[in-house]
C-alpha cells in the first residue's frame, strides 16, 4: 500500500462552525460533501480530539464556510492550529451570524445544517446535516486543497517586496506549529522581528532551520 | 436557500467500482474522502439507484481510480451516463485487476477497500471502507469536479483541427443524454456524422439546439 495514493483526492477548505454555549467557534476541515439533493444534506467529517465535534454534538446544528482563494490565508491557520477551547478564533477574523450559526464572511459561500445523522470511526465522526440556510457569498473560485498547499506558498514568495534572483542556494524555514514553509525572497533573517506565518499566525520565534 | 451555494463545494473525479458476480461493474462519482489515517479508511458515497450500490453491498468491497487531468473524457461518459446492469463499462475502457479489484488504468492513483461501515440516507449510501490496497499510478495532476466542468469542455473547442473566428454568434448543441454543450470551432452541423459526445459517447443525433 502507498498512503502517496490518498494525496490524489481532491477537496476543498472550508470552516466548519457551530456553537460553544452561545460562543461561536469551529475548526478547518478539507472533507465536506453534498450527499443528497432532495432533501438536500451535507457530510462534514470532524475529528473526535476536535473541540468543534463535541460542540457539534451538544448543539446540534454546525455551518460550513467555503474559502475561496482570494480568502486571507490567516484564516485556515487561526482556525486549524489552534483549539477553540481556549482561544476566541472568532475574534480574529471577520464573521456573521447567518442561518443562526456563525459563519466566516471571507468565504464564497455558505451552508448551515441540522445534524440528522453520524457514523462514528475510529478518530472522526461523520456528521450528515440537513441544509436549512445557504447562500453564496462571492463569485471568487473556491480553494481547494491542492490550491491551499501548492499556490498560498508560492503567493507569499512573489508578495514579497523585494525580488533577489535566485542564485545562492537558500536555508529553508519551516513553522514548527503549522509546517508552512516560508520560501519568500527575502532572506528569514532579515524580516522584521514582527513578522508571523502567514498561515498560523505564530511568530517568527516558532520557525526552525532545515537543511 | 440558494442550492448553488453548494455548487462551491470541491470534489474530484473517480470511478467507483467492483465485482458483479466476478464480472467488473462501477460508475462515476465525486464524492469520495479519506477519513481516518490508522487505519487508513475512505469513504464514498453512491446512489441507490445504481447498480453499483448493490454490488458493493454484496462484494463487500469497492476500488476508487482517482482519474487525472489527462485521463481520457470518455471514461467518464462511459462509467456516468450509462448502466452497468446491461453495459460492460469495462469492455470500453484500459483497466487491470490490482488489489483485487477491477480498475480502471487510464488514472493517476487507485485505492482498494473493505467495507467496514454503512450510513444510509435517503437517496444515497455512504460506504466506509478500509484500505486494503493503494498506488499512484502517474504524476498526472488528478482531476478535479471543477475541471471537469470546465476545462474539458474548452479542451474539445481547443482541439478542433480548424480554428475559426468567433465573429457571428453560434447555436450550441446540447447533449441530451449528459448534457455536454459542444463549443468546438467547427460548426456543430459540419461535425461527421460518426462524431459522437466526448463525454458519455453517445451519437451526434442526440444532441439537441439550444437558443
Amino acid at each position: 500500500m502507498t498512503p502517496k495514493a490518498f494525496h490524489a483526492m481532491s477537496y476543498g477548505v472550508y470552516i466548519v462552525s457551530t456553537w460553544d454555549n452561545g460562543r461561536p467557534t469551529g475548526c478547518t476541515a478539507n472533507c465536506a460533501a453534498q450527499i443528497t439533493s432532495s432533501p438536500a444534506t451535507v457530510m462534514v467529517s470532524i475529528n473526535k480530539d476536535n473541540h468543534t465535534n463535541r460542540c457539534i454534538a451538544d448543539c446540534g446544528y454546525f455551518a460550513i464556510s467555503v474559502l475561496s482563494e482570494k480568502t486571507d490565508p490567516s484564516v485556515i491557520g487561526t482556525f486549524g492550529f489552534r483549539s477553540g477551547k481556549d482561544f476566541d478564533k472568532f475574534s480574529a477574523v471577520p464573521y456573521a451570524v447567518l442561518g443562526k450559526l456563525p459563519v466566516v464572511t471571507d468565504a464564497c459561500a455558505y451552508i448551515v445544517c441540522k445534524v440528522v445523522k453520524t457514523m462514528d470511526t475510529s478518530t472522526h465522526t461523520v456528521f450528515l446535516g440537513e441544509v436549512t440556510d445557504a447562500d453564496v457569498l462571492s463569485d471568487d473560485p473556491p480553494m481547494t486543497y491542492a490550491y491551499y498547499h501548492t499556490v498560498i506558498k508560492g503567493k507569499t514568495a512573489k508578495n514579497a517586496p523585494t525580488y533577489i534572483a535566485e542564485e545562492a542556494p537558500k536555508d529553508k524555514y519551516v513553522c514548527s506549529v503549522c509546517g508552512y514553509v516560508y520560501e519568500g525572497a527575502i532572506p528569514f533573517a532579515e524580516l522584521p522581528e514582527d513578522w508571523s506565518c502567514p498561515v498560523c499566525g505564530r511568530p517568527k520565534s516558532v520557525f526552525r532551520k532545515t537543511p
